[in-house]
């Protein structure tokens, strides 16, 4: 017989090895590849960490430089790809405007052998912003945008396709610091998602598609733009507190908050927070930060729940001027490399996931003529 | 600590609860919903199983004859999802068309709430073989085919489509049977892909959407395709055991044989194995058909490996005019009915799937500055 695991979503279940990242272990609250997510937000660009994540190491300057100029190569879409998205309405979910826009990829540049998973990645987090702010802007504005910018950076490239201008250093900074933060986090539903499709030996665009649409998941991406819908019906910190006693009150769902596998604290909040905070500054804001504040401080006080990695997210990128619904869509650019590292890991130690269940259903029965149902 | 399961690829672990199938259990191969698979296959049409799976009951005459009207009027595609199609090139994987079709469909189709669950997914059943059958004629023959053809069935509208003619009673008897031999088979991985996916609460398109990439893999739907590819380079039964006995020697993979969850057999071949007998007297075959049944003797005799349901699949797809590379499509227009309702099952009693890893990477170290990195 099949044994029983204890816990609903296999939650403390360990379901395979991964060499890419700790959650919640002594002494650090989250590593990638042995770095502590400070060390990594503090000291280096998304580009860095995307490299750390994908081949092992941090890169040395012409490493980088090099990885950057490839990147920065792949931004261009295929015609057929920009006829897809041109299809698509406006009122559609940016998600799957990114799920279509991966799967399409892969019909048009299929990864026909294991050896091409480097450059099909790094083909897909060049040109994923591309595919976002391509729909979005064709949709919203009715422009053809030029997706082969001449920006630094993938979050800079994503800025400047979106608001038709070079962001400023301090946008451009926190994009790094918001992609790292996003980047990777162990067997996380997408992640396991993309493991799954990656066990069967299926290609890249494959797994990536499908933990696109997991992420797309109101319990797993979705919690930032929950997050800014919520906070930005407050016009004060007062009024923040007396509206989120009510939802206490009534127990309604409080996204932003509490993690599955952190208890005390999400070690990226305290970083992200830092970033809101100068945005706000930047900006002359004096009402989104103090009730995002108000909001960590009533959550702590009445239910000792902590702000996860969503909630000053939400702030932080509408102080950046980007519209709440692309907030998951960066998740994705970022995420991709945990992903596809997950994906490459897979591959290299790989037994079909393929679980068993407890069946719950009728016993044997024989099929009655269908002249003699109900 | 997490616990350590005892196999790797989840094998014999309980992930979850299911009221849908049973395989391998004693007293019978496969069920679906408490009805053994030869029963089912040999008492009913693909439509009716269909709705079991989905709704949990066989339906009565009035009660079939309403659902299969309604799929019936669902059959037509929208004209910007003929636009994606047209725009895959004629090289491109089938089950990657596929998996574009159905992401492009939820985003023209969006499900926005549980409640639309069975009609995303009739719309699905309805309109998946119109996916398949208008692209592959388009990109194959430069014909915009009329995909709402008014056959009785979904099989043999499939085949009406991909041949442009009504096809014969022994082809939609085979259709039906074929349909619902792969219409569900409890946690296997591509399923398990959609119930992962649906743990997030995400939408229907992107759980079916990931599915497909994962049955895509070689090591999941592709068998059929793989048993195609090698019996029809055999041109006797004698030449057959020959290469066979090559191909053990050189140990090379031999697809269509074993299980990753049966051990004696697979009910599912004895079934499919007999129409394919059948097709083959009826189109005069003496070679496939011979050879197919002296790989099977030979596997048995030398490794005890039996046939598994893809295996006579090959041959008999292929007595119908089927092009192999649509075989695993067909997979996807039947296993669709299991993925749906395992979906529908997870939202019912959902966790978000989310388990643990063993980590086996670096200790925790610091972030050396970028010049003075190797």
């Amino acid at each position: 017989m099949a044994k029983q695991l204890s816990g609903a979503g296999l939650r403390g279940q360990v379901a395979g090895k991964t060499a890419l990242s700790t959650v919640g272990q002594t002494g650090s609250g989250l590593t990638y590849r042995g770095y502590d997510i400070k060390d990594l937000a503090n000291n280096c660009q998304f580009e860095e960490v995307a490299y750390l994540i994908l081949k092992g190491k941090l890169p040395n300057q012409q490493e980088l430089d090099t990885y950057k100029t490839k990147l920065h190569k792949l931004r261009g879409l295929p015609q057929e790809l920009k006829d897809v998205l041109e299809r698509i309405p406006k009122d559609a979910h940016p998600m799957d405007v990114l799920r279509t826009g991966c799967s399409m990829l892969g019909n048009l540049e299929t990864e026909t052998s294991f050896e091409q998973q480097q450059d099909a990645t790094d083909r897909m987090l060049a040109c994923f912003p591309s595919i976002i702010c391509y729909w979005y802007r064709f949709s919203h504005d009715g422009v053809r945008i030029d997706v082969e910018t001449d920006n630094d950076s993938i979050g800079s490239h994503f800025l400047q396709m979106l608001h038709g201008k070079k962001p400023s250093e301090l946008h451009e900074q926190v994009m790094h610091v918001s992609l790292i933060l996003y980047a990777e986090h162990e067997f996380n539903a997408s992640t396991f998602t993309a493991r799954v499709c990656a066990s069967t030996l299926s290609d890249m665009h494959s797994c990536v598609t499908g933990a696109i649409g997991s992420l797309r998941g109101p319990l797993h991406g979705g919690a930032n733009e929950a997050a800014m819908d919520m906070i930005e019906k407050f016009n004060s910190p007062e009024h923040a507190e007396e509206e989120m006693m009510g939802m206490l009150k009534r127990k309604e769902k409080i996204m932003g908050f509490g993690h599955a596998i952190y208890s005390d604290s999400d070690p990226r909040n305290e970083i992200i927070k830092q970033w809101s905070e100068k945005l706000a500054n930047d900006v002359g804001d004096d009402v989104l930060y103090p009730v995002s504040v108000r909001c960590e401080e009533v959550m702590w006080r009445e239910k000792k729940l902590f702000c996860n990695a969503d909630f000053f997210h939400a702030s932080a990128y509408n102080f950046m001027g980007i519209p709440t619904k692309l907030f998951t869509p960066i998740f994705v650019m970022s995420r991709l490399t945990g992903w596809a590292a997950h994906v490459m890991e897979q591959r290299a130690d790989n037994r079909i996931i393929r679980p068993s269940a407890e069946y719950t259903g009728e016993d044997l029965r024989s099929v009655t003529p269908i002249a003699e149902r109900n």
